[in-house]
């Protein structure tokens, strides 16, 4: 297949640099058709890393300068994996964050990072959103992207007749949430469901569940969106990830 | 003052964007010694505002899209405030956030938004660090660094010998703190103490004050450095961002 540079309704994507391609060849190898290697990729335990499972995995592991002119303007990026899109279905006994119309797609890497590391990895997006499977998503992410499961919904009633669904506590973040998010005692499994970073959530979301808003000084407008969604996983997960 | 693209010896530095440019405007005026405007700026309460306070404070502003194509890339970017460089002191008895060694200006720039939030308007940077007055730290951190008092410091001694001294409680966040953040009281006056984006802080911190760990999963190596800053900066301040 031809290396062009990525868009939204092609069927691949790309992972851009060697910890990235690292998390998907570990994690969902069986997403990965293509490694490309630069040339100039120095010896490394990484590299051998790469090139072993690559064999193991009858993955095709190139040589390819021209792709990283075409994919990548990092100066240090020395490997790109080629990745088929894939789909995944939320777990519904999980919990889950939802990212109502995200804009900016490092954001959403930075908040599928948070995620993964607080344990919930089930991600729920209502359109209209960022492309997750964006290079600059995935990259962004640090290639976390390849743990966790997330699905695209038309709007939030969808999710919550389908996967929103059950015995599930809703926790809209709102600059006028009704309670502290630090006195409200998160229940699981849990959705925490966050706005767009320009305009927060619709003021329709102060009926939904239990509205929370984190405490700030008048200082600034608003916390940027993933440093709030983090504060809440951080909240949320601190008695433990399990469910 | 002729425009030029910024470099971090000269003695002015800039605001791109209108928000950021009116953080200036509003809270450090006499800091401003310019104002230019993108001749498609359309007419708004924004500009009214502009305009009125470089006629209240004398500052020139002018029309000028030569700057524009200077100074900023970004489509959308109409405003730029010229900046004088000036100096801060730290306040010796309120909270701080230390930052040592830090490497990257988007993530400096979202930790000055997210400690002016939390209340902790005083930040010390350990050198080597990235340059605070960089346009793309002051846009990072959508004009919060006019909210806040920073200070270089050629090592962590010289910071602990002279700011850093009198009745503090010290706080670094490792990987590997021997107290969980959510089971340690954080007492005020307090310095936050974080380390570089790549490597930490150097194992010597783990004689320093009460060193502590946010835990998370082991799908991810660490959390973003804005994030683990901020989470530090909620936690320490839950009870109130007073003294």
């Amino acid at each position: 297949m031809a290396v062009k540079r990525y868009k939204k309704e092609d069927i691949v994507t790309y992972c851009l640099g060697a910890t990235v391609s690292m998390e998907y060849l570990n994690i969902r190898p069986e997403a990965v058709t293509q490694v490309y290697l630069h040339s100039a990729f120095y010896e490394s335990e990484t590299k051998e890393k790469i090139l072993k499972i690559c064999k193991e995995r009858h993955i095709p592991c190139d040589v390819n300068d021209k792709a990283f002119q075409i994919l990548s303007q990092k100066e240090n990026c020395f490997v790109i994996a080629m990745i088929k899109k894939y789909t995944s279905e939320l777990d519904r006994d999980a919990s889950h964050v939802v990212l109502v119309n995200p804009g900016n797609s490092g954001n959403a890497g930075t908040i599928i990072r948070s995620a993964a590391g607080f344990g919930v990895t089930d991600i729920a997006i209502i359109r209209p959103g960022v492309d997750f499977f964006d290079p600059k998503v995935i990259r962004a992410s640090m290639g976390a992207l390849a743990r966790i499961r997330f699905k695209y919904y038309d709007s939030w009633e969808e999710y919550e007749k389908t996967d929103g669904a059950g015995n599930r506590h809703f926790y809209p973040f709102m600059l006028d949430g009704s309670t502290l998010l630090h006195e409200t005692k998160i229940e699981k499994p849990f959705s925490l469901i966050m706005g767009n970073e320009a305009t927060g959530l619709p003021a329709s979301f102060a009926k939904v569940g239990c509205p929370v808003r984190i405490e700030h000084t008048n200082n600034i407008d608003s916390l940027n969106l993933p440093i709030a969604t983090s504060i809440g996983l951080y909240e949320a997960t601190k008695d433990g990830f399990g469910e």
